[in-house]
């Protein structure tokens, strides 16, 4: 059973992860841990924070020379901007926020929720998910993730090859497939920045390489879908989720959205085992598990809750309306975003790996793997 | 921890409902359980099956003259059509369903499969939310769902207090809250149903009357916005979840999403604390906790995935190409789909109840429903 | 993930075990699990509810002509003394139950907390025990328990293969490997009744066939040897639970606990690889991980709590000195103890199983296990 | 829900314990759990590496100029003698570690399991430990251990009240309440050490203040004495449980085991709600429900598993017989056991603690703890 947890406030000594239930046996890439990380710290629209941390993970346990060990690992992010000492409480909740509802939960005053509900420990998230897609690669699973909308703009379609669409993204300022929109796209943030004003949009991820069979449909709580819901929902600012078409699927008719199964014995890859889909609405999910098909997972992730421009707010102290606080902010997070859900998409779907081929090595996983396509194939 | 899992196949014997973690004192309206049961099984577009069975729990456990005792509750659904002795294997698997994948999972028949996968299996999750909103029902948090949208077919908005709109959507023959436009919609429904083919919908749930402060913005697996997405998007067919505005959100500047914070002593709702919002965008939920507002929940339900005019597919044992398998079914079940997605919304704001007002007995969670809103408004 | 819960109450319509995660395609042998259910039933000592019932298995759920599905399995007992509706309050707690501690807990009354409490609930577990051993006879995996110590009287050693103690246990009226002393206990027993008073025991359980590698170090709340505690002193009425010499261990020196670690490539038994122990002290588990050798727990079991001459106790209602209930009961149920302890233990070891070898099917798991051999032996 | 989780190996850079669901509000003494630390280091008997290591927590998040936020605590306690990347493999297991059936699991070698499974991890479940009874600290209960046998030495009974316990204890080289005794058993110590031999024992933990009503009777996994065994035989080297009489509560009749109940109104202690038991053979726990008496849990220590003298062995590698690898040892660590039993049960109970309370604010489990013993003495 793979898991992780998080710990740390934005202004806290640090971040970390504890992931526990990692098959022993993979040689970490801490580099690309790190690559994951900064790319959450970019993209257009990003405030000063971002140029004060550069994030990087250092592993306070889990690797023998760069090894995993089937420890648990700790993955520390040390915030080079802890002060939360010195940091004063904030009496005007911002809406949108945990403020309010987090400072009555606990009795207490709103820096204690906001140090936590904020977007910087997504960091730690981040941090675990790129590790467990380091495992994924092992068995030629692939994720990647990009924007498909920004402030209500549709940045076009994602067709073609993983590799191909990386690419692409990474050559965008804002992470979309299509580079060529970027001037439109970040006169857009610019001026809405300008406006004391932020801005959401859409996220897509992707995981290519997958074997039929992942997730199960026998219990409700452990269902593939549902748990991918969950991790993607529990990220911050996300209010949707959808899988392969998603609300779409619920505008046509049955025969337009079901994928047909056909064979092709000369389908190459094993772990098709030689079916084949001319479509892919289901978005790598039938029931719960994985189809062999692409999962396809999209996210709407709402506008930046702390305004330049500030709300409507109360003074918890005085009851009297006030404006909201403002807390050195970003105009756009929704690079940032498709960052983050791509990372814990990767994880939930290395969950449902470990649970399907065990998590003691990866030697032994890669063992199963082979063994299982092949007992499938013979039936 | 209040918590449950299912039992149960399509065919066999019954269905079962284990609900752990139960508070004693609870005097249970078993009538009310069957009324949720028997709507589940209707709404315009149902096939043969739903005249078979009149759906009625029974209580294995729990109860002590119909009080709970604070002890797990087994709750059965008995099926009147149960068979499954003899029925055969299938071997055309239905695209849209678990039959494939699972069954290469399993490595095992598509029958193992779809008899747990069926939609059957919702009557045991309804069965556990209709006893968790009678306990909701005692802190005066109501829970209703209705049809949205079927079939493309937008049914308009949901303005107005809960016991009226519940009056209006049980006098649509397809659970909408615009029974004026049932004609239209039963007249697509067996446009369809005569063409082979089925229909999909957008159902919505709201939840009245939550405090502020249930769920956590602490650790990711117990924000209760990701927990929601998880128990609605395991539900047979959902493809998309939202809270609040969902892809909405996504849209807009954050000056027209983020809900302001008012402050009125006058507010009588001890549970608002005085604070008010005059939108509701966020759908009730900020950072993982409830604000007081009404808990808003949309889901997108693709269509029924057995069509009488079957999809291609695969015969599992000749990989020849054929004709999916068609097994008695509905047109349409968006309107059962709105009761489920109301139950299991139901169960886990009823988690989070417990989790945060305790689950010991129903007597000292009001006593501490009471202390608690008083502590937070002496502040 | 293998798991199960319990629920029912002793004058209740049924118990219930609902057991998750159990792989697909089992035959199952509904009789082997009646004869555990009318195991606990048996044994010298045991009062006049046990002449009422005759235990009896039903699968409401979990079966497809006799093989498991993969889907969850409800198993049901049903009480063939259902009368709770009828059963009166209990002001006068008994000591040693939860009679006292449950009541003011759940701020209501004793009966509320009896019901459950009793150890009737445990036939449940026996039920879903001794469905769980069928899973771990197909790789080899035998379990059995016996008493011990009863009432002081320690009754001799367990040596010799399983087949053959099961032999003797089964030829003792006390369950105990040694019918030869039968009469001497049942004449303790006969006297301590008499007296209105009650006895206790020691149970001993044996796992053998097990391979090296099940359970974990790695993480406190996954170590087997944890869970086994966990599992066994959660059964009614335990408060010892011990793993290969226990409190022995505690009292010798080192060189004299640990088993020395011999290799013999002639030992043909393949889990095994060759090594050998010639003692086995750690009761088959090092660090929370089978070491290949047989598992061996032991339980101390408290006299019933309710006394036949009861025991001082207070009216609830006046306060008053009263002395406590006495509902029928039994003089020992220490033979009982032993079925339920055997079959926990063997619910224990199947999760455990599972968690190594996976559970979608068991033909997947005998591959995975010859496997896993195979790669461990070439090492 | 309170829970925790390790990390961390005995050479690599810190171990760490993430605590999530730890309620809001509590001033954290941290040098009280440096403390623990150092006592879990001491204690007569104890090798080289205890004299290397000064261990003291250091917070990575949770708290806010010393107070809990409500958010996660990361713990850390850096391993000042780190150097996991300069050690080498074994090929030598030594009988009674996780070495041989770690390394089979696992596919691997043996470092990769002897550094997580060692007892340098138990320092994180200490400082875990040692906060949550800080938590338990306002609630006025109050937790301590003691080593009551050392090497087959009884060291005499426990009476009398905590704060007096702990003096004495504190005074004994090997955390015996009886420090007359201290010559006889470190001359033991010294003598088995010279012949590169070691040493067990029993530690006793006592838990005072416990209010009647904590754990539950109702399902087994959530039953307080099933996870308080978990949670004491999942420490290392830890072979036997016992709750209260233990063992010894087998081999007395019911009459002498069960603890009478009787009723004071003068009792003013409220937690008693005028209940006093003569005796506490139950060690404070009645089906798994705390019943307002001291809880007591005992427990065996096996010897320490690396002997100076090595015991017989296999070389991995070769297959050929060698000696047992030998790193740096103990003779005896009981007195740290006690010290680790401690806080392990001191976490399980502040994990009933909050399950009966809640676990938001420290404020409102205060509020709640008055609430419930009015509640309950109206009755």
């Amino acid at each position: 059973m793979l898991r992780y947890w998080t710990a740390g406030e934005s202004h806290g000594p640090s971040l970390v992860a504890l992931v526990d239930g990692f098959p022993a046996g993979l040689a970490v890439d801490s580099s690309a841990i790190d690559a994951e990380l900064v790319r959450r710290q970019g993209g257009y629209g990003r405030g000063g924070r971002q140029r004060i941390e550069t994030d990087a993970v250092r592993f306070l346990s889990g690797l023998w020379r760069g090894v995993t060990l089937g420890s648990p690992l700790a993955l520390e992010v040390v915030n080079r901007d802890a002060k939360l000492e010195r940091l004063d409480d904030v009496e005007r909740p911002r809406p949108g926020h945990a403020d309010l509802p987090g400072a009555v939960k606990h009795l207490g005053g709103v820096r204690a929720v906001l140090e936590r509900a904020s977007a910087r420990e997504t960091a730690a998230r981040v941090a675990a998910g790129a590790l467990a897609r380091q495992l994924l690669a092992v068995f030629g699973i692939d994720v990647a993730g990009w924007v498909t909308e920004l402030g209500g703009l549709a940045l076009g379609a994602a067709e073609g090859a993983l590799p191909e669409l990386r690419t692409r993204r990474d050559s965008s300022a804002v992470y979309s497939l299509h580079p060529e929109r970027d001037a439109e796209v970040t006169a857009l943030i610019d001026r809405v920045g300008k406006e004391g004003d932020t801005l959401g949009g859409v996220v897509e991820v992707r995981v290519d390489g997958l074997p039929i069979g992942l997730g199960t449909h026998a219990q409700w709580d452990r269902k593939l879908d549902g748990r991918l819901a969950q991790a993607v929902m529990a990220v911050q600012a996300i209010k949707g989720v959808e899988i392969g078409l998603g609300f779409e699927a619920a505008r046509r008719r049955g025969s337009l959205v079901h994928d047909p199964i056909h064979y092709d014995p000369a389908v190459r890859d094993t772990r098709q085992l030689g079916f084949t889909r001319p479509t892919n609405n289901a978005g790598g999910l039938e029931a719960g598990i994985t189809n062999g098909q692409p999962l396809v997972v999209k996210a709407a992730m709402k506008p930046i809750s702390t305004l330049r421009k500030p709300l409507e707010s109360v003074n918890l102290l005085t009851k009297q309306p006030e404006e909201a606080a403002y807390e050195r902010s970003d105009v756009c997070a929704v690079s940032a975003a498709s960052v983050i859900v791509e990372n814990v998409v990767a994880f939930t779907v290395a969950e449902a790996l470990v649970d399907k081929f065990g998590g003691d090595s990866v030697e032994e996983m890669q063992a199963r793997w082979t063994l299982f396509h092949d007992l499938a194939r013979r039936r």
